[in-house]
């Protein structure tokens, strides 16, 4: 298949059964959010409690797709993913990116100056500072989850209380959005992959594709030095670099790279091939098309 | 000053005060820990709620040293606090790794089987998967912080509810380690920076110091591979590469690169000469030792 052909946008096929669609996370997760933008709205949702879970369902095919958190703008890269992306064979299929912005979600009819606790995990707490102190009169209490909270407060039926979460989640629960946009940073995203079992491309008719590589290196005698000369020779642009230790192996390095060019081009597969005798091993995880 | 004047261990020294040290998080966080690694028992600790907090003490000669987590091996790099070693202008004077080991930590006199509950932070909950499912008659409670946790247990001496935090949480509130390492990753270290104002060297008479730098480079053209460049033709060898998008700017990016080398040697000197070249902004973090 050529780059070209594979152009397609997957939420304009008419598949004849719902995508099943795995995330870790409770029903109106950030990754809810990120399935939806990637595939549409017509998919089947697998909320799982870890992303082992989300992975060993894919390999089980009791879903036809998985999306994975990769990276945050404020936290890094999701190593636990990286990971797991060496131990299992899927391929990403394509990739977007989801602002983290919080609202604070309370029971229909309830009023703002009503509330006087909101529940949320406590790293979305701790990303709305400036809420709780403008308002002093609220008490920020830890939950274990974000949607979570949304649908404590719903289930519950809580009046003094809210909850802190997506857009989505409020939508999911029935809850009512009660201050819109209530983070501090505008600047918290976070990178999702899209995986499936077979090579698929999904995503936008249009812009460049990427591909995304794992190799691991002796870092010695300038190994990186090499492995990056394979894309520097050919004018292939780095989007990603990250190098990260392995543990027990001194000196040897797992390195994270992403590039704009399809492993459908001869230059790149020239690249690839040309990357796997500079590295000790090389996996491709996949070509793909951003959906913006 | 010569890389080898300044080698010595800053514990050895008698200072005419204690020292004080600030660190984002309660007594008895994995940083409380770091910083007795780094500078030994004889510290006055300055607890801050926030990362920002923590470089404004510093700013303000309120304290002599901060203490920041850097990059953890499942969570990656803080990118917050990148952020802040930009901003201010202050020198890495030392770094350590912490393993993160989970400690279930009860009143005293309270036994294991008495325990119905277990409060902490949700991360450090969720890294102890196994425990909770071992036993099942153990709710898990979340909680602001881990070692808060344990200051709420000791504080309102609750009999059926342990915390999950750090050894040294334990020692700081007077509480009785129930069962230890209860985490499941035996992989899960965070590596920390020690910050001071001025030009001080903290760790080891031994082993190799390392140098940290961030810089901007575009990457159209290949800049990275000329910046990596600067360091292999030097045989100067790197153990941290990463790259950050800047937001806002297309194709420009954040580098962070540590390596095997100090500011004060002739050949480190160059290479930085070199890469002022090849980049459009360098920050020169510092040169320290690693504290084992």
């Amino acid at each position: 298949m050529t780059a070209k052909s594979a152009k397609f946008r997957f939420r304009n096929m008419s598949p004849r059964k719902q995508m099943r669609v795995a995330f870790q996370g409770e029903l109106g997760a950030f990754s809810h959010s990120a399935a939806l933008k990637l595939l549409g709205e017509h998919i089947k949702l697998s909320p799982r409690p870890t992303f082992k879970d989300v992975f060993e369902v894919l390999g089980r095919e009791e879903a036809d797709f998985a999306v994975i958190p990769i990276e945050n703008t404020l936290h890094g890269s999701v190593h636990e993913n990286y990971d797991h992306l060496l131990d299992y064979h899927f391929v990403i299929a394509g990739e977007t990116s989801i602002r983290i912005s919080h609202q604070l979600i309370g029971v229909p009819g309830v009023s703002f100056r009503q509330i006087r606790r909101v529940l949320s995990h406590p790293v979305a707490l701790n990303q709305c500072k400036r809420f709780f102190e403008r308002y002093p009169r609220i008490q920020s209490a830890p939950h274990y989850d974000t949607a979570g909270s949304v649908k404590t407060v719903m289930d519950s039926n809580l009046q003094e209380t809210a909850a802190i979460a997506s857009r989505i989640a409020a939508e999911t629960y029935g809850g009512t959005i009660l201050k819109e946009n209530i983070e501090d940073s505008q600047e918290n995203f976070t990178r999702f992959f899209l995986l499936t079992k077979q090579h698929t491309i999904v995503g936008p008719a249009q812009g460049a594709p990427k591909t995304s590589v794992v190799f691991s290196a002796e870092n010695r005698s300038g190994a990186l030095f090499r492995a990056i000369a394979c894309f520097a020779l050919r004018d292939l642009n780095l989007t990603k670099i990250e190098s990260r230790p392995l543990r027990g192996k001194p000196w040897e390095y797992l390195f994270y790279v992403d590039f704009i060019g399809s492993a459908d081009d001869e230059i790149v597969r020239n690249a690839l091939t040309n990357l796997r005798e500079c590295t000790q091993s090389l996996k491709l995880l996949g070509s793909y098309y951003p959906t913006p």
